[in-house]
Order: C-alpha cells, then sequence, then structure tokens
C-alpha cells in the first residue's frame, strides 16, 4: 500500500463524517491531494439526478461512468467486496493521503474519536488493545497510552496528520 | 486498449440513452459483464443520498468513495480530463465490453443510431466521412456503406456486437 491512510473510528453518533470533512478541508487548505474512503453496509444510490448513468446501472451495467471536464464518477458492482487495500490501490494512487471513516476492523492507522457525551470506553482499548490506534481526539481529558488530541483543534489534528505521514 | 468498445453516436433527441439501455440489458443477459460510458459535457452532481459521499466532496476531496459489500462509487476531480483511452483502462479492465454514448469525435467503433423523423443526413457520413463508423441501426431503409441494423431489433444489434467483438 503506497498512499497514506488514516481511518477515523468512533462510537455512532461522535460526528465522525463532520471531523472527517473538516480534516479533508484543512488539509486541502495545505495543499495536499485528499481522498476520502467510507464503508457504508447499507444499500446506497449514487447519481443525483437520477439520470442516464443511473438508468445504465438499473439496466445492469457491471460499471458505469460519466466522465465530465472536471470529474468523472464510477459506480461499479461486484459478487465479492474487494479488500480495503485493494480499494486504495485502485482510486487512490493519485492523493497523497487517505482520510477514511469507519474500517474499525481492519489494521489501517486509527485514530478514535471520543466525546464526553458518549460512554467513556473506547472501542480500541476495550477488551481488543487495537494496536493500530495512532492517537485519541477528544473533547475531554483521559488516560491514555496514545497521543490526546483536542477533538476541536483541527489545525492541531492536520499538523499530527501531516507530521505522521506526509514528512 | 484492451476492452472492446462501440460508442453509440447520434443527434440528440434519437433515443442513444433508451438504446444503450436496452443493450446493455440485452448483452447481461447473453452472460457478458457491461460496462458502460457516457460524457456530459455539463456538470453533474452524484450521490442521491446527498449524504456523507457528497459531503466529503463538497469538502474538497479529490478522490472519495463509497464502498459496500454489493458496489462501489466513486467521484474523482481533476484538473485535466484524462483521455477515453486513459478512463477506458483506468475503469473496465473487469468487463467484457463497454457501450459508450456520444464521444462523437474520438476514433472509438461507432455505430450511429438514425430515426426517420430526425434529418436524413448522419453525423458520422456528412462533410467528414468517419472510418470508425461500423454500422447504422435505422428505422427506415438507407443507402449506406456499412452494415444497417434495425433499430428497434435489439437482439440484432446484440447479435452484430457479439460477432464484431466477442468471437
Amino acid at each position: 500500500m503506497s498512499v497514506p491512510v488514516v481511518s477515523f473510528v468512533a462510537k455512532s453518533g461522535t460526528g465522525k463524517t463532520t471531523l472527517v470533512e473538516k480534516l479533508i478541508r484543512e488539509m486541502k487548505s495545505r495543499g495536499h491531494k485528499v481522498g476520502a474512503l467510507k464503508h457504508d453496509a447499507h444499500r446506497f444510490e449514487i447519481d443525483h439526478e437520477g439520470k442516464d448513468s443511473w438508468r445504465f446501472t438499473q439496466a445492469g451495467a457491471d460499471t458505469t461512468v460519466v466522465t465530465s471536464p472536471e470529474k468523472m464518477a464510477m459506480v461499479k458492482r461486484y459478487t465479492a467486496e474487494p479488500t480495503i487495500e485493494e480499494t486504495l490501490d485502485a482510486c487512490f494512487a493519485d492523493v497523497d493521503i487517505v482520510l477514511t471513516e469507519g474500517f474499525k476492523r481492519s489494521s489501517l492507522p486509527k485514530i478514535e474519536i471520543h466525546r464526553s457525551e458518549c460512554r467513556r470506553d473506547l472501542l480500541c482499548r476495550g477488551e481488543y488493545l487495537d494496536p493500530a490506534l495512532i492517537a485519541v481526539a477528544s473533547d475531554e481529558p483521559l488516560q491514555i497510552d496514545v497521543p490526546l488530541l483536542n477533538l476541536d483543534d483541527i489545525a492541531a489534528l492536520a499538523d499530527f496528520i501531516e507530521a505522521r505521514f506526509l514528512r
């Protein structure tokens, strides 16, 4: 795996997506090419306009692609879900860093997000001590064996990621 | 370019998308893995649910991917639009045939769709005799130097494509 990846994990309701969104903006503002990857266990539909690409996929196309001068969109169906490593190789060869959401059970480097309003135990420091945990982003002090970052200090989070993965 | 490609071209209003849609169904029913590719000169938005993947792209992600057990969706932004050959290589390595819509000016093998209600001259047989024209699918007889197929006979169109590209 060549592209650096950091995965944000949290209990649901912790605001993972909002944090990843803010970090994307911050990393972009620092000049990095950023990829974002999310696993959606549910069925999802793509194609906002419900237009031709949607029709092609509905008609059974295994892969549907729409290109424009600015961007491309692809929907690919598969019988066996690729591994995260395969997805990273296939989709993110041209970015500097990939921020992922979820993938709790993977061995990707992880930052766990913690909020005081959620239960105090951490996903990565429960019965299983996840060796891939590299930091915790929290809104309260915690006794923890990895760096503790301020959840609301996006710049500090970006600094940490840069120092760890982009230097 | 390793995967066979056939591009459907027509004047607007000829029902290109509907024909490609029908052909996808027909080719799938014959057991082929089918890719579909469309160029959209306009801006398009992706992500029907306006959810997390949309938020990541809006936040500036260069590439956003959502995976599920059944399919994956990717939106990639670029500063320079890839060539069609690059798109074919990157996206369609795992299908048997790609059906494209548009790409009038490419050198891809083309089938022009013609309807009697549209103007009689063909896009590929006007001032410029397009050497990539391999057939015309029409709802009326035409004097033409390439095979003439019945626009409404989807099975015959699929037979033609199979004979030409998949044997």
